[in-house]
Formats: C-alpha cells, structure tokens, sequence
C-alpha cells in the first residue's frame, strides 16, 4: 500500500486528472429510503461509470471519519495517520500562506485577558472580522521579536494565524489556551532545543501582546495552539515521478495539495472555468487535481435538495471534463470525493466513497453511479491510498514488478 | 496472510492440485465489449466454478504488475516483495540449471568492445544462436578461474548465463554493463568482503575472455549484469508440510518451483500428458504444481481469437484433470493464472486474476468462469498470498486454532 516501488516509475505515459466531488457519498433519506445520489438525475455520470471501473474508495481505517486534510492526502497516496499535521499547518494553508521550511505556524484567538492575568472570555466576545483585522495590524506595528520576524493572517471574528520565522526554530511547544475560562494562560514551553527557542520567541510575543492590547476591553490577550511545521513529505514529482497542478476555489484545498509539491494554478470561479485551465495547461503537467467543494457545503446544511442539486450541476460538466482526455490511448479520469457528507448526518462520515476510474483498461460492470451501484465494480472497496498507484498502472507510468 | 502458523500443520489430509493457465485473465475487446474469457466457451470450467468457490486473486499491490518469478512466488504463499530474487538467478533457472547454494549466477551479454576497450555493440550484433554456443564453447575452454570454477549456460542470440562456483562467494556486485554504447565496462567491485572474493573471481573471468575472444569480429568481449544466488526461503515442506511436484513443460517455472523445494518431474509435451504424470504419482506427493503457457503467449501476441482458442483448449482437459481428485473427500483442485495478460493490452496487467477452488467445503454461486463472473464469488478478491493457507483449509490440513 502507498507508493509504488520507485525503480518501476517511468516519466512517460498518460495523463491523470482527479475531480475531488468534495463530501460525495450519502445516506438513505428515511423519508423515501434513497440517498443524495440516488435520487439525483447524473445521465452523464452514471454513462461514464457504466463504461469505467468503479468501486468504492476507503479514506482512512473504516471506522474513521476524515477531515478534509487527511481525506485529500489519502486520495494523494499518504498516510496521513503518519504525517505530523497540525492545526497552525492547516489554517497557514487554508490563508494561501505558502509556510516554507523552518517557519512555525499556530492557531490564533484573540481572548480578554483581567488584570489578575486570568482569561475571562476565551473568544474575545466574538468581534467583527474587521476588529480582528485591526487587531493584527496593531501587533504588526508594535511588537518586535529578537532574532526572528512574524506575520500574522488575520481570520474570522476571533480567529487568526500566527507565522514565526527564523532559524533553527522547532515546532514541539504546548498550546496555552487553558480551554476553561477563569484560569490564567499555560506558560509555553519546547520540547527540545530548537523548540524550546520558538517556545521563547511566543512567550515574548505574548507579553507584548498583552502590553500593546492591554486597554482594549474585549481582545486583550492572545491564546495559541497547534504549533506546526511544514512536513517533511515527498513530493508527487519524488513519489510519482508526475509534474502535478491543483485547480481549486478554495485555498485550503490549494494548501493541501501544495504539501505534496502540486503547483497552484488560477482556478477562475466556477468548475467550467477549472476545467478549462487544465485545457490550457494541459501540455504543461501529467497530473491535474481539480477540487469542488458544493457537495460538501449542502451536506453540511442538511438540505438534502441542495445536495442533490449540487451533484446535478456537477453533472452537466462531466462530458467537458472527459473531453480532456481526448483519445490518448492511456490518459485516466478519477471522480470521487474526500470523505463523505451525508444530509441526514449534517457532518463528515466514515463511509467509503463511491469512485469512478475511466481508462483504456478498465473491466466495466453495469452499475450506475451511486453507494450502492459502484458495490458491484470491479474495484470492490479498496484503500484510497493505493488510488495513485492504480491511477499509474492505468495511464502506462509503472513498469512491470520482477521478471 | 502468508504462511499458516507452523503448529497447525498437519501431515495428513487431502491432496492438493494447483493448475496455473499463464496471464489468464483479460480485458474487453473494444469491437465488442467482451474479454477472451467472456468470449470463449469453457463449458467444464463453467460447470466446475458454478459448484466451487470462486473469486480474484490479487497476486502482488493492486497496481503491481507481476512478472512469471514473483506471479508464482505470490500464488505460492511467499511475499516476492520481501525475496532476493536476482535476474541471474531466474536465468540459471530458466536454463534447467538447478542453482545450488553458494553459487553466483549473472545474466551475460556477448559485445563487441573496440581497441581502445569501449563497447561498439551491447549485443554483438544479435549472433544466431549457434554461434552464441560457440563462443560459450571457447571461454569454457580457455578460461580458468583460481580455486573456483564456472558454468557457461548459452541462451538465444548473444545471451547466457554465466555461474561460478566456490566457497564463500557473495553476490552483491554491481553489473559492468555501461548500459550505453561508446564507453567501457564498468569494473566489478564487492558491496562486502565475500562479494569482493566473486568480484575479483569475474574480473578475471572479463580480462581473460578480451584475451580470448580479442580475434572475434563480433563478441569479443562479455557484459555481466544481475548477480545472485539462491535465496534463503522455506521449502514447501517446511512451510506447508506438503510433499510437492511441479509437472511443468517451461523451464522457467520449473526453475521457480525449484526455489521452493518443489520435485521436478518430467512433463512431457502437452497438458493432457501433464495430468498423467500427476496420476502416475499420486500417492508419492502431497500437492502438485501444473503449468501451461498457451493464455499468456497467446495475450502477448495480441491476438484475441488465439487467446480464446488457448483457453478453449485447456477447458477440454478440464474432466480428465477433475477426475484426479477421485473420491478422496478432503482433496483440492485450484485453477486459476500468475497474472493477467490481457490480449488488448500484449503485455502481463495489475487486474486480480480469476480463480476456482474445488474442494467438498465450499459455498458455490452461479458464476460462469470469466473475470465479471468471479466477482460474485464467495471469495471476493483476495491476496494471492492467502491461497496456499485456504487449499490447506480445505484439504483437511491445518488444525484449529485455539481452544
């Protein structure tokens, strides 16, 4: 499982384009008894199903709902129960921040803070995004550390992200949002030299925080946690030998995939734009990753219409999609999702998800594209991590194993 | 999956009868939509898988594509990934030579090498065989190694096997093919102190057949590459308790049975006179290894009639092949391919290979015996790994585990 052997990678072959249908797979509406995809009119899916391999793709153990990191870096071939991947990392990401090697990102709240040095509202009363924008501004201008600079990306209401940057900087330090209101902030301490530094670099940017915040009434204080580094991971040219893009609306879906080294492109506003940059920056890259995101949304709004709704508009798009391939004998299409959202459970699952891989050398079955039709393709359910080697095998990009 | 706890073996039971159809599996034709299975008429395979146990072994990753050595070590219940399985030994195999421990065998290469000791030509302009045997001929002559010896096995064209014998030889030794035309051999060296000793044993053997052959217009020198020797691997008794036999016309496979302890018997010349030798020595061995190479010779030429026709072939031998297993209750007959080699693709695949397991033990579903059909089975797809573990099942062979 996972990589491939690296000796058999050849650098020539077909191309493979991922759509990540975000949230895809469903659950039976107790009301009528079918699922979000059943009861979606997909002509053009389940056409393409019918002539492809289908199956069901696990994200993680079966039991584990993933989040939206861990989902995609499965898709991506990685374990992601292996990779050190922490909350600052995800949201520097999901701000566009392209976190470089040795910088430390972690989670910020702004929090208000007595002069007893107790925390009394941990999310500083909710402020307005623009208050937090100001907030930031003001520690941009007035706080200084030693030997290092930051950057601070401001979020929504209480929420920012704080970048440390220096040398030798760790990232094993405690969070110190005491998580109970009434308790003064956790001191920060490393977990070895190096982070025992950025341990002494946020200690001082938190006292001057307070220092520079101290007569503001709601947003007094900050509390960090998730402290976090880019991870040392193979790129998809190391792992795959594959010159790889991302085509996606939202940057955490862009950050993600620029963790395994995929360039980012412009990805216009709309998936018909999306694909019509990988029409032109076809020649360019062997692997395109194209990410959208409405599935998921309606998941989480628990409107089950607007979820079928979200599949059908997706739908209308899949023969511009396919036209991508053109006739190279050995290019491959995968459509799947990251994980689940089923309507009814308003959140994330575990459930596998149903996948369709379209190539010259499939064995179709005659199954439409849902839960239950892919059960019986010739995929069965399989682990989303051996998805990138099959995507290899299929486009012609792995030699033979043994003589 | 592998190996079956040790204690468990038992020494009785049912006899066990493995026929592997070389690249069984295929795709479906594009004219068509059928694979060579679904297109052939297999009536006696049909008939049997409708009362066996059916299903897809999965022979290595699911996106490896398995050679002959690691496809059979895989249906042999051993992890080919985990083997030192070099190309010279598969070569001295393939030859009948029958590697004994502590020997080092290498793939060799006539070449052409020009005064100032650069490779003209890799291949010596592709010899016939005739001549390849000649030159084999010279060097056995007048070479001589010091407190060592060597075996020259020609093969086609400018290809042989080269194996020395000796005490204490390693086989860790970088081949001196320079892969390129225009530059010299590379020199041998050792990665530890026994390949050191082989090193110095084939630089002379390199020095001394220049000398020799320095008067060849083609072939005047020897490429060497591929260095190893018998992997240290359980036998079929050790692992299984099983006596076993491979009655298999291909020298290759012979070879690869040999790996795993299994007697050689003579074959004969067709499949029906492969299944008498079986008969004639059914009470002497426990398990019996039975190959045929027409599916997959048939895939690689790419001609779809030709692969339908071998497989049609086999099925006439299917009763003849049935009727060994007599009235013995616990006796087992498995069919099934090392690997796919499908006639659209002319080359072995990564598809799961369709499988039958007869024994009186079985839960049958109404699948006719082609690659959709076996999807239903009640073996789903499995690893190849686990099959020696379920025929031992089956045949009575392994004691429950546990109280």
């Amino acid at each position: 499982m996972g990589a491939p052997p690296r000796e058999l990678l050849r650098r020539d072959g077909g191309k493979i384009v991922l759509l990540v249908m975000d949230g895809l797979g469903g659950l039976p509406d107790p009301q009528h008894g079918k699922t979000e995809m059943e009861a979606a009119s997909l002509p053009h899916l389940d056409a393409l199903a019918a002539r492809s391999s289908t199956g069901r793709a696990q994200i993680l153990d079966p039991y584990l709902t993933p989040g939206s990191g861990p989902g995609h870096l499965s898709l991506f071939g990685y374990d992601p129960q292996r990779i050190d991947f922490g909350r600052g990392l995800l949201e520097a990401l999901g701000s566009d921040y392209p976190l470089a090697a040795g910088e430390v990102a972690a989670r910020g709240n702004f929090c208000t803070i007595d002069a007893a040095g107790l925390v009394q509202d941990r999310r500083a009363g909710r402020p307005p995004d623009a208050e937090c924008k100001r907030l930031c501004e003001k520690l941009t201008q007035h706080v200084q550390l030693d030997d290092a600079d930051f950057v601070l990306l401001p979020g929504k209401q209480h929420r920012f992200t704080l970048v440390v940057r220096g040398n030798g900087l760790g990232h094993h330090i405690n969070d110190n949002d005491p998580q109970v209101e009434g308790k003064p902030p956790h001191p920060f301490a490393g977990r070895d030299a190096a982070s025992e530094k950025t341990a002494a670099l946020v200690t001082s940017f938190f006292e001057q925080a307070r220092q520079c915040l101290r007569d503001e009434p709601q947003g007094s204080g900050v509390l960090l946690r998730g402290f976090s580094s880019m991870p040392d991971i193979e790129s998809y040219d190391e792992r795959y030998a594959l010159r790889a893009a991302v085509i996606a609306i939202y940057p955490m879906y862009r950050g993600v995939a620029r963790l395994v080294g995929m360039n980012v492109l412009d990805p216009g506003t709309s998936l018909p734009e999306q694909i019509a940059v990988a029409q032109r920056e076809w020649d360019n890259y062997d692997f395109f990753f194209l990410h959208t995101k409405d599935p998921d949304t309606a998941g989480h709004s628990g409107d089950f219409a607007a979820k079928v709704s979200a599949l059908e508009a997706i739908d209308q798009h899949i023969p511009q999609l396919e036209a991508l391939l053109g006739t190279g004998d050995d290019n491959v299409l995968i459509i799947t999702g990251d994980h689940s959202t089923p309507t009814i459970h308003r959140e994330h699952s575990w459930h596998p998800v149903p996948l369709i891989l379209q190539s010259q050398r499939c064995i179709p079955m005659p199954t439409p594209f849902h839960e239950r039709g892919v059960m019986g393709g010739d995929l069965g359910t399989f682990s989303a991590q051996d998805l990138m080697g099959l995507a290899l095998a299929h486009a012609g990009r792995l030699d033979k194993f043994g003589a």
